[in-house]
């Protein structure tokens, strides 16, 4: 079929560069004559994708050198229920500070409140978490064992541009639709965790960056493949991981590398969204989901003005190869999720479409 | 490179055929323009292909109506903490009877005791798990929440022939290394798991079947997908699923039934284990780690007379393109991993290599 753009919130596109590499090299993983998905976790050629892996993900993002990146099985959403059992144990208290600020933020505090004292810092639910909300930095008070934010809200298409400053509370992030999109300090970060499938590789597994120092605190009752002390002992290999997500995020890291890295990678994306929010902003007809001032670079959120002409616009962008643009059902609507993978091209097709549809539909 | 039989033990090997198929649908699933990994597991196409898995599994393996085939991320390690978070607390005393017959059963019973109270019914520890212990049937008491056993030990080349009788108090069996690779009655089983990477699939991820009534019992503290019940609730798409393992062992699901199903499979594979068996019988250069009666039909683990002839074995071993049959460092020796792919071309392979191997070096 002719050329398709999928703006897919994850299982998201990867770059094409690095799935034509993985089919060219499937059936025979640098002359093994066996595919790299048959191979040991425990052989000399996998571990060192592992350790590639590792090594690409410090340099692109500057992590510092007293944080571990580990591979951990389940997404982000395993992290919800493991970091608090990691880091929860900090404090006495177990008290664990979240904001609210959209569809995951909520389900990582519903899902930790069996193993911490859950407290909500601030919500943005007022105003359907169109926004991140103001808070009282006073709240990160020592007893605290972490904060807990979303870096970026996929559904509503929001984002932090100024981190909370937590002082000596561990600050953790869940980053899946936003890592390695945006130059990072990742010194004012505890912790870091993602979910692959959006800017790093495919469904089933997390890059969780730690520092050194949090590691220890695990309940007694946490499953081993959840227990960061123990994932960091093992190199993540406790068990035998999803070869073929560390595999292909080598690949995908190798890939943005080859773009400039994030700096250079951060400067597409700000223009890529750049051009679908001047087409919102240009126009009455489309209504953007996210305040103009915490707006995502990665997904892109809207409205048209009735649901009918939602599902016509979606129906024809489909038609156009313009694919996966449904709105999460929790906002309906249209989402564009523009991740590092997404080339200047896809964007230009959707704003001309969005520009064109406007025109033959008002 | 010419042609290379895998005897890895997993990830292993899987269908050619399935290998082929992946490759060439790989940039374009069924006419989309996107890549099977790159859709979102929501998406109709994708629940399809779980749906599918579901039911030829089902179709395979003859496990009845009354059971859940779920997935599960982590493989048959996370496994071991999720039985008991899932299933002690279906007796106040939480007692949980494991068979130790091997690494991994050991692993598992380890894992368990911070969830349950763990007793250990009978161990082969003393011959170093040559062999399925001999126990009294009388220790399947009401009170006991499962008994735990591994059907195939894939280090020492062990089976269970006959399985326990347990009664009413539920039968669990780890069958990663065994599982549609020979006729079992389900029926007799309360849960069976079996990590993916060695007959169905890709590693990261597990299938457990389930039978319903065993269901709800999950301990408060059980990360939500770890729970059994949740998985079941939400057709195991409580979060993004491990697409690509889905996918990958729909297409190994439907090679088995073009193979004739689990029946023929079991005639291949029996046949296949017989030649190796035979080769290690008639010579007394070869020992078999398993006790005749006891041994695996996946797994032949064999020693050589020496650790210098072991080594040159394999390094020969390797340069005829017979891959991965180094034993597992608890037995040393070399172990061949035969599972459902492996051809009858690379067990005559190997079972030639021997016999010149001998000739050459006795």
């Amino acid at each position: 079929m002719s050329k398709v753009y999928n703006f897919g919130a994850g299982p998201a596109m990867l770059p094409e560069p690095v799935m034509e590499k993985i089919q060219q090299e499937w059936l025979d993983y640098q002359g093994m004559g066996v595919s790299v998905i048959e191979i040991s976790h425990r052989a000399k050629e996998f571990v060192a994708i592992l350790e590639d892996a590792q090594a690409l993900f410090r340099e692109l993002s500057g992590v510092p050198d007293n944080y571990r990146i580990l591979f951990i099985h389940g997404g982000a959403r395993m992290q919800f229920s493991a970091l608090p059992l990691n880091l929860a144990g900090r404090k006495s208290g177990k008290r664990c500070l979240y904001f609210e600020t959209g569809n995951f933020a909520k389900l990582a505090s519903k899902d930790a409140k069996e193993f911490c004292n859950v407290e909500i810092a601030a919500s943005s639910a007022e105003t359907n978490y169109d926004r991140i909300p103001e808070y009282d930095p006073a709240i990160f008070t020592d007893d605290v064992s972490y904060v807990h934010i979303t870096g970026n809200n996929t559904i509503y298409g929001t984002r932090w541009n100024q981190f909370p400053e937590t002082g000596d509370v561990p600050l953790v992030a869940d980053m899946t639709s936003e890592i390695l999109s945006r130059q990072i300090d990742y010194s004012k970060f505890g912790v870091i965790y993602a979910g692959m499938q959006k800017n790093l590789g495919p469904s089933g597994m997390a890059m969780v960056i730690i520092r050194e120092d949090l590691l220890g605190h695990a309940d007694a009752k946490t499953p081993i493949l959840l227990d960061y002390t123990a994932a960091n002992k093992d190199n993540s290999l406790t068990n035998t991981t999803n070869t073929f997500a560390v595999y292909t995020t080598k690949l995908v890291l190798e890939w943005l590398k080859g773009q400039g890295g994030v700096a250079a990678i951060e400067k597409r994306n700000e223009a890529k969204s750049a051009k679908l929010y001047a087409v919102i902003d240009a126009s009455d007809y489309y209504r953007g989901v996210a305040h103009p001032e915490h707006r995502s670079i990665m997904n892109v959120s809207f409205n048209l003005p009735s649901e009918e002409l939602e599902a016509k616009f979606l129906k024809e962008a489909g038609a156009a190869g313009l694919y996966a643009l449904k709105g999460h059902r929790n906002v309906g609507g249209i989402r564009a999720s523009i991740y590092n993978p997404m080339p200047m091209a896809g964007v230009d097709a959707l704003a001309t479409f969005m520009q064109e549809f406007e025109k033959n539909n008002s």
